[in-house]
């Protein structure tokens, strides 16, 4: 997709967790983010200029960009009047969202009128809506898995292609989710996709390569979570991981929003995934784990890591704190091994 | 949905795998069907008179129903003519596939010149747009789950819904596929539904309800099929069950059409499904084996029963075959038994 950036990103009135997609765009693409939009109540702050669409237009932005994941994926009505201003202001829209930007009647008619453009990153292309076939292809694949949703998932796919990248190993990263799409450029909104073809898109999506490539893939969900386990697994399966990477916040107890589900421990969140993962990929082995200590301190965070490491027999690390090398050295080492033997 | 019936069958060109529509409808709902239209290398019979769309108007019939489940849920494009003749005949369409017949822009141009209607069971009701909230729901749930697809999870549900109405009991047959959506005439089309909102249209399907309501909720897919496994999660999750009935084809080995996966074990399914189901409803309990034992002989399949019951420790019976009395009876004396302790 050619998203028409720099943007103007719009955060609404939402708090940390629902910003996520303003927050993961305006770190690993600063170069598409003008300013920041924010309504009464919003609880985030990008460490972007407050601007109008007008002085956005003005500072060279060409879109709007709403930077909110929340629960639904829902378009609530008091956002209407700034997505109009927005395109009276001469931008277009970008939006990740379930509610589709031209089904909102004045929004649509207001950019038919003016030759704007919406730009919906959840609208799955064709390619991804077929059934998945579960045949054994070539080239690697790593999965980020989580414990809960919005624990880091896209984060350390990221970290680990980049740092894969950086030492000449051949690698993707390959995006799943709203963030990921207006970061990459491009990818499956697998969240979107009509439930029979979620495996068959997370195959389309990683599909066969040479012997030494690596696709890392972003993870969706998790297996412990109520609402988007089916989710989790079909792309699980369909992206046939070699390895698989656990993401976790280590201060969350429960799943995000749902206090009665307690998240569950390391071990049996790495467990249940491996199980689940050998059915497309037998040889399926667990990798690391990466943990957002943001809430700890340096010193406790690094006895988490340590300790985390000891107890799971993998690697572990913090992306943010840390960086994911030691991830990528035991990975490379496993397959320079996994070649030899 | 008000589906036009009485129908003329369509069953193209198929096997008797993918003729599961048709077989399901003309079995359940005979009231349902004037006759068949079959073409030139279709394997299955479905026992009514071969008709033309202009006989089958003649005979009262109302509509014409795509009796197909085929893989991916395409309609090729050697059915177009088909469909053409039967509106010009004077019928209604109705289909349960992916594609949908207004997509077909000869089709909708005839219909719409004609004021021919195009009924559409995959088309998911608004209100199945829903995120999961894994809340607790009074009332009782079963749900039928699958050592594979096409095993009988459909016709064990309504068998069993069946026998607990013949008995008094409150229940509902919850359809979520095109051919139970057929049969009751309403249903949650679950593997069209947008895969984040696969856990919630569970939930809104088989919404709260008095402690003795029972809803029979047909099972789909299966945690064993590489291509469909996150569909069977999510209305693992979503229908919260207090019972699972694992169904199963006795002479199925591998996962059908895909020979590199076998079925697994029924103790493997039992056990799986059981833990999975855990997530939102520790208190699930097996209650019972369904199987398909039409390509045994009368002997092989009474003692294919037995010992299936011994092993696994639960009734077990072939819902054509025997019926599902000694599921319902177990089911009964569990309800009551929990309900007195």
């Amino acid at each position: 997709m050619d998203f028409p950036y720099p943007s103007l990103m719009f955060l609404a009135d939402v708090d940390r967790v629902s910003a996520k997609t303003a927050l993961g765009v305006a770190y690993w693409r600063p170069d598409a983010c003008v300013g920041q939009l924010r309504l009464q109540g919003c609880e985030v702050d990008l460490g972007l200029p407050d601007m109008t669409p007008a002085a956005a237009r003005a500072a060279g932005a060409r879109s709007l960009l709403i930077g909110v994941a929340n629960a639904g994926g829902f378009i609530p009505p008091h956002w209407e009047a700034v997505l109009i201003e927005a395109l009276e202001a001469g931008l277009d829209l970008i939006s990740g969202l379930h509610t589709r930007l031209a089904s909102l009647p004045r929004v649509r008619e207001t950019a038919e009128r003016l030759g704007r453009r919406l730009l919906e990153a959840r609208e799955p292309d064709p390619r991804f809506n077929v059934v998945g076939e579960g045949a054994k292809r070539g080239g690697q694949r790593l999965l980020t898995v989580g414990t809960d949703c919005a624990v880091g998932k896209m984060y350390a796919a990221l970290a680990i292609a980049k740092e894969l990248k950086a030492r000449g190993v051949d690698a993707d990263f390959r995006a799943t989710g709203q963030t990921g799409i207006f970061i990459a450029g491009s990818g499956a909104p697998i969240d979107a996709i009509v439930s029979d073809f979620v495996a068959g898109a997370a195959e389309a999506l990683s599909p066969a390569a040479g012997d030494d490539h690596w696709d890392v893939v972003e993870g969706q969900g998790s297996l412990f979570h109520p609402a988007y386990a089916g989710v989790t697994l079909g792309l699980l399966h369909g992206s046939q991981p070699d390895a698989l990477v656990l993401c976790h916040d280590a201060t969350r107890t429960a799943i995000d929003g749902l206090e009665a589900f307690p998240t569950p421990s390391l071990v049996e969140a790495a467990e249940l995934n491996l199980r689940l993962a050998r059915l497309t990929n037998p040889a399926v082995r667990f990798a690391g784990v990466c943990v957002n200590t943001s809430r700890l301190s340096p010193e406790a965070a690094a006895i988490y890591l340590s300790e985390t490491a000891d107890e799971l027999g993998v690697p572990c690390c913090d992306p943010v704190r840390t960086g994911v090398a030691v991830i990528v050295d035991a990975l490379l080492a496993g397959a320079v091994r996994r070649g030899a033997a």
